[in-house]
């Protein structure tokens, strides 16, 4: 969901991406990107792309070709990050889980010491199983061989603590309409000087030149024409971050626990259980098994037809068995969560029938 | 400058890019895209990046890493085309020509003749110099050789015909910012049969995952979960391409001939001359040579501050020798011909004292 002022603020009139006022603008984004990434990394920007554009830029620029890249595999997004992987030309090594497990630190540093990959990368909140990974376990496996950490944080920033210097991710994106709740089309992405460093001694030529990071460094920092940023979109994201700033990200934060717990409680009353152990999962998408002898079709048709709601089934392997609840911004809330849940109730009796 | 109705269309709800109501409204934009492109490609679509993420679709599916690459280069965008085509591993020939001409049918059949590319690309209107390039002296030559052809129609699509099945161009790609008139973001691409014969048959792997084509139509006509396409921007492409269809394709590129038209007279009044021959101007892009004595920038700070006009400098080679005057959608008219010729004429005024 998205709030009414942002989408007032792409009413606003197009400017050209060289205008002043344009990089005026990108220059009050910058920090509320900072603060949500939770970092002073001066390389944070946000990409012309959506999520996925903001994982090909992480690849792309910092997996050479020939490179190990190792991919902490536990959901649909850890393979495309590997896919991605592969057709930089990296050896891409693997540690797998189930969908919906996460990874401890010392599975991580087995993983770690044994691969010795140039760059890792995980998924922080992975959207297509619920689980909630802890970047430490990555992170300090990954500074004793010195490998480099990759996070996707399409479904955390903004709705729970990404907190990259204090975690140590070195780069992480993410996109503008989960946890920052605008319309998608950009990748808010952020660099450690560490990688940036590691970027710039790169010796193999990019193949990729629209997310080449060096190229939009350029542009943020030298003002040097690259491509033409879209005013609307980053107008949206200038109005969505000023809203979260406003509210406080501390208080984001507790208020999507806060309905994540509700919305658990409500969940278990029902008699359902969640995919994810308690402890690892994430707030603002809940992951729910879908009971014996029910069709997830069914209960999701019903919640749409009868009630306006969208909720997601799964993917790749849990297709047909989790119901994916996101619990997102503006709907983080305990009269959403009610009205879900009541509604929810309702879908389940009608497709048991 | 964008319509009201296309800023309107961006404050819709956003919906999910697999949602039903999403996929009807993208079955609607197609069939407006391909008049737009004057073709009956199947794959005409919209990438979710700028007109240079367009670009970079086009090269990075059809150019393959060894091919020869070969690039008509008389201006800014052609020296990005065979930059991108570097990337992607292609053996880059080059035909150049000074910065404002074009090239003539003998003219490109002795360069595809001699080089024999697998691959061409060329600029059809580009919007650094003001000059205008016929596809067919292009088309004709590489037919006799099988090379495809990519265009470049960033600054053509909506505002001039491209007419891609009449002229034979095999690529094309474009923005949405500036003849279809709303905010950019999106990049129109359409693909011949014959490329896409080409495309399904080559045989190294793609770099990149986030403008790969195949996976695009994929998403497009196959409906497999592939990003988040921004329904903000696409709200806004699909009224923009109401708007046109409503005003009808051909009346649209006759105002478009007749202010530029008026425009010329107006700026040969003022003494100025136009920098590319009569018969080969952009109507759309109007380039014009600053007189001696005269500072450019003077002149646009002057437009800029007193009339809120914003015209463009010189980009490359030609920095501070010409301007870029845009006429443009809803600009392309006589009042605003006429206003901006009165304000013009005081600017350089101004700046000549």
């Amino acid at each position: 969901m998205v709030d009414p002022r942002v989408y007032d603020a792409m009413t606003k009139s197009v400017v050209g991406c060289m205008d002043p006022f344009f990089f005026e603008m990108l220059d009050q984004i910058r920090p509320m990107l900072r603060r949500a990434f939770g970092t002073q990394n001066e390389i944070t920007l946000a990409v012309s792309g959506t999520g996925s554009a903001g994982m090909e830029t992480a690849v792309a620029n910092f997996v050479e070709p020939g490179s190990k890249f190792g991919v902490f595999a536990n959901g649909f997004f850890a393979e495309r990050l590997a896919e991605m992987g592969r057709r930089q030309g990296a050896v891409v090594v693997r540690l797998e889980k189930p969908w919906g497990e996460v990874f401890s630190e010392e599975e991580a540093a087995g993983f770690v010491r044994g691969e010795k990959p140039d760059v890792v990368a995980f998924v922080h909140a992975e959207t297509s199983t619920g689980a909630l990974q802890d970047p430490h376990a990555i992170t300090r496996a990954a500074r004793e061989t010195g490998a480099l950490v990759i996070a996707d944080t399409v479904t955390s920033l903004g709705a729970i603590p990404v907190a990259m210097d204090e975690t140590g991710i070195d780069i992480a994106y993410s996109c503008s309409q989960k946890g920052l709740s605008c319309p998608p089309g950009l990748a808010p992405l952020s660099a450690s000087p560490r990688a940036m460093e590691r970027l710039q001694a790169r010796k193999s030529p990019m193949h990729e030149w629209y997310l080449d990071l060096r190229l939009l460094a350029e542009y943020y920092d030298g003002r040097k024409y690259h491509h033409t940023a879209s005013a609307s979109l980053f107008y949206a994201l200038h109005e969505g971050l000023r809203v979260i700033d406003e509210e406080g990200l501390g208080n984001r934060f507790d208020r999507h626990w806060r309905s994540h717990r509700a919305l658990v409680k409500g969940i278990e009353g029902l008699g359902l259980c969640m995919h994810v152990a308690e402890g690892h999962r994430i707030p603002n998408v809940n992951v729910v098994r879908v009971p014996d002898g029910v069709s997830d079709i069914e209960v999701r048709k019903h919640l749409r037809d009868k009630y306006g709601i969208d909720i997601l089934g799964g993917l790749g392997v849990l297709a047909g068995k989790v119901f994916r609840i996101g619990l997102m911004g503006p709907l983080a809330n305990d009269d959403c969560v009610r009205m879900f849940l009541d509604a929810f109730g309702d879908a389940l009796r009608a497709a048991s029938q």
